[in-house]
């Protein structure tokens, strides 16, 4: 069982904890009355299901012994027109750079993620188009 | 559109920044391989549907005049044992705390979270069961 316990600190500021013992604050955008001061619930989301995948994929290239010096997740949500205005259009993109990096591990990386491990997009493939690419940077 | 970027800092741990310019820590637990530097992938889907949903039954109270005078959201959630071991069990508990605060109201807020606003809830509702019930503390 995993836990949070999120707090109201004032405005549409929360404070948000986990099982880890780790917090983050979250605030509203101010369209929605908030003051920025954290990051949003949806962009809690789109942070995880990068993290999520990412984890996964960095993992299995170290198995595969591949030389990975830089890994980055560029994420976007499109966010539906009417309420509940959930994400109904999710992109990930993929980008690793390192030395003579496998093309074929790569692949086989992110459609493990994408497929099998990531336990983020399994929470929100239900709800939106899910898709992805990769990019390989070599040096 | 909503953007987030994920960059790979060492072991599993990541920096997520979003679109707010907020940016957050991520990590692994060690059974997963991480040194729990950050929070975790799966704990902030449980952070971010207790303040989506408490952004939108403070919101609904306040104008509803209600006297909050503390609010906390406690969510757990079940992991399933296979893979993508997503959470297939989410349960919500909301505490409002304040002086005369009408269960009316407050019951109102939080059908109206559950079912209309909370867009985080929409994401993960194809493949968790949801579940709340809300406390209310006079005084």
């Amino acid at each position: 069982m995993v836990h949070a316990k999120i707090t109201h600190v004032k405005g549409l500021q929360f404070v948000g904890e986990a099982s880890s013992n780790h917090a983050i604050v979250m605030d509203g955008d101010p369209p929605a009355g908030g003051h920025n001061s954290g990051l949003t619930p949806m962009e809690l989301l789109l942070v995880g299901i990068g993290g999520c995948s990412g984890m996964d994929i960095i993992s299995i290239l170290r198995k595969k012994k591949q030389d990975v010096t830089g890994f980055e997740i560029n994420v976007n949500g499109r966010k539906a027109e009417d309420y509940p205005k959930k994400f109904d259009d999710i992109s990930l993109e993929f980008v690793i750079k390192g030395r003579n990096i496998s093309e074929e591990a790569v692949k086989r990386a992110v459609d493990l993620s994408m497929t099998k491990y990531c336990s983020v997009k399994a929470a929100m493939e239900g709800s939106a188009k899910i898709s992805f690419i990769y990019r390989i940077v070599q040096g």
